[in-house]
């Protein structure tokens, strides 16, 4: 797969958000990861795209999965991959983000992969940066490579994406996955529903996105093609007792066998981890049949250096 | 060295303890050993066998030498390699270990490196995944890696391991690297003493094991061709108090010139690390002529070295 | 570029200090740096120079800017890079620097690169071990790369270093910045003045170093043709109060427009990073047209790879 500045419909030099992309984009995105899907599978998985390029994970907020992520698929791109996380970092020395960024930027690299609790911090950076910028989640905004994955996941196992009902349950406000998975998958002709306690469920989102919002589980499941839960985050609600309790929150949002067979018969049923077992989603239903969750990290790889190859193929702009 | 799929007598999939290996197996890792032991005095201390492949370390449980030897392997082998410690994982976010490493798996690495507080887990994981498994630690069961690189070095040093005299000195019975000594010492033919005090040696293990149990230090020392110190490992002790005092240890079961001179003229001393200096052995000692403690962490390295080799040959079990 | 043993003027086995290399041997490693600098605004920024080596990063004090700078550099020339923090090492079970050196260096790395706490501690592990060392800080003392990436920023920008009059302003008492550079810059025949609080000028500085001092900020940047300002690291001053507030410190020998207009018309600014804005440079002055911080950064990769790249070309001595 030769690298390609003239890569047709793809004409972005930051992946920050989705509202970015238009819905040509996101599939030229999507036809790429399922390309690198298969190189994951080869015995050599590595391809010599990024060879003699440097990539920086800057991790500001404490990230496992995501980080590993992108570094998997940094180092099968055959980048040079340097991690930088918050606990280690000059920050302590009251150093600003921006002093941190140019810092790094100063020693060449071609990508800047950033997470930072700050809602718009990569979009702060992007502006001022030469080099590429990923979104890597910037507090509780935009998470653009989870949607992604998402997408890639729904569209390999059920065909297609457009006309899909999709339900989306759990805390909708604090979450920047659903924020990022409603604006894809409604670009991408997807319906979707959201459903949650009222507290997580931000004002006006019927409106500003066109995703119907639910107040009762079943709502949401009933006939659904795809249903995704999200992670309860009791860090993102800033002490705010926004539910009564985990067994209260799970008896009325928690999806187990019963509520899930509400949904169609081929339904599938995923969750952007770490899962809380037994809060949002019972053992039963998170390893079951229907259960993609695994298949969406493998996809997660794949999307990731998809869109790293994308960024590592457009000039610099002066 | 082409990696081969057929190499003979080597049938395990995963390296989880040493009861799993019989004698000719563990001479099939030494042997490769031997082979990697040169490479690392090359120039250029590389092999191609594990491009393209990813190894994850997985370590929760804090460790440096360890990490640090099989990530010098990894590289020699041209993998790529990802490190996972506790410390920056979604563990604190309240994730199952299985979770965890099911979550590492969907990213496709050839080989899992793990260490663990609790006995058990690398099997528990082993059993459950399709990547190879390399036991690196788990609570106070087994080390193999480190058995290994202790006969490694001593059938280099000594010529030969069948029938040599080796005295294993200190907490027995919470230390992995003890018991997994004794189980691969045993099955290459050499006799082998323990002591140390009674509270640190685990009942039943002359019947178990075939060792011979002494209760003074120069019982077991006496015409030894090896003596094995262990450090004394507070943190695995839970807080109870299996001896007087550093100070008393150090008198009764510290190795020191005095008693190394009971043991053959050109015994050896050997040490897995770190040493804690002036309580289970003296300055004199640790840096003395008979002394081959770096010589272990050099043969550490292409013991790593060989077992990654010998796993990455085997095929996934479907 | 070929590596070569017999690279003229370069006879170091380690880079420990300024003060054993002279003005040839720094001028060897400027002129090198010059070409690795092109190198990193190749599309392809690798060399194989390092391959099939082991580089080890032993940081055992908070580092964030140099050990990526290092890292970027080892990757750039093809090594297999190690990073060991204090954090994460066996000193916390109490093991000895020297214990904690010697292991690794049985596992065979080429260089070692390292930052302590203790002044003198990479001279101490250099005697001692046969892999190159690189003094990457230790505690007040000596930072030579710093000072040769200064160096390199200053001969580029200015086209020379012999002659200039070069202003060095902060806590010079307790920077090793500062005392590498002042030792590099007379070496390479430029004037340094130095200026700072009376109880931040070490005793002697003037009789030792050849340095002008001066007691007030004006004074020092007078018609320079560099005005380097330090960090105040308030870290290294051991609890004792130097100066009586940061308000007082920037009041009086912190840079803004007003006291830099007084400096030469085409005078540069440096900062060895991380800057406290507002502290000892005003933001105006620290991205103003003078400014050369970033570039700096930049030359710390290619000085970098400038040394390892000697270092690396001497066999080791047994």
């Amino acid at each position: 797969m030769a690298a390609s500045t003239s890569e047709p419909r793809f004409n972005q030099r930051h992946l920050l958000d989705m509202s970015s992309l238009d819905a040509e984009e996101i599939t030229t995105i999507l036809d790429l990861a399922d390309r690198f899907f298969e190189i994951s599978e080869r015995p050599i998985k590595k391809v010599p795209t990024l060879r003699g390029q440097t990539v920086v994970n800057l991790f500001m907020e404490p990230s496992t999965r995501t980080r590993i992520s992108f570094e998997v698929a940094e180092k099968r791109l055959s980048a040079d991959t340097i991690n930088f996380s918050a606990s280690t970092s000059s920050t302590k020395k009251g150093e600003t983000l921006l002093d941190t960024v140019k810092n790094l930027e100063a020693m060449s690299p071609q990508i800047l992969v950033m997470r930072h609790s700050e809602p718009g911090a990569a979009h702060f950076v992007a502006k001022r940066v030469n080099a590429a910028v990923v979104n890597a989640g910037d507090g509780a905004h935009a998470h653009p490579t989870q949607a992604l994955l998402d997408c890639a996941t729904i569209r390999k196992v059920k065909g297609k994406i457009k006309g899909l009902e999709i339900a989306i349950v759990g805390d909708i406000d604090h979450s920047r996955v659903a924020r990022s998975d409603i604006i894809a998958l409604r670009k991408l002709g997807a319906n979707v529903r959201v459903a949650g306690p009222k507290t997580m469920i931000p004002p006006g989102l019927a409106e500003l996105t066109g995703a119907t919002v639910c107040h009762k589980l079943g709502e949401a499941v009933e006939g659904a093609d795809v249903v995704m839960m999200l992670r309860i985050q009791a860090e993102r609600q800033g002490g705010a007792c926004l539910f009564p309790s985990t067994r209260e929150y799970s008896r009325t949002f928690g999806l187990d066998s019963d509520v899930l067979s509400m949904s169609k018969d081929d339904a599938i049923v995923m969750h952007p981890g770490p899962m809380n077992r037994g809060v949002e989603i019972t053992p039963e239903v998170a390893d079951g049949p229907r259960s993609v969750i695994l298949y969406q990290v493998t996809y997660g790889v794949a999307v990731r250096m998809a869109v790293l190859y994308l960024l590592a193929g457009k000039p610099p702009v002066e």
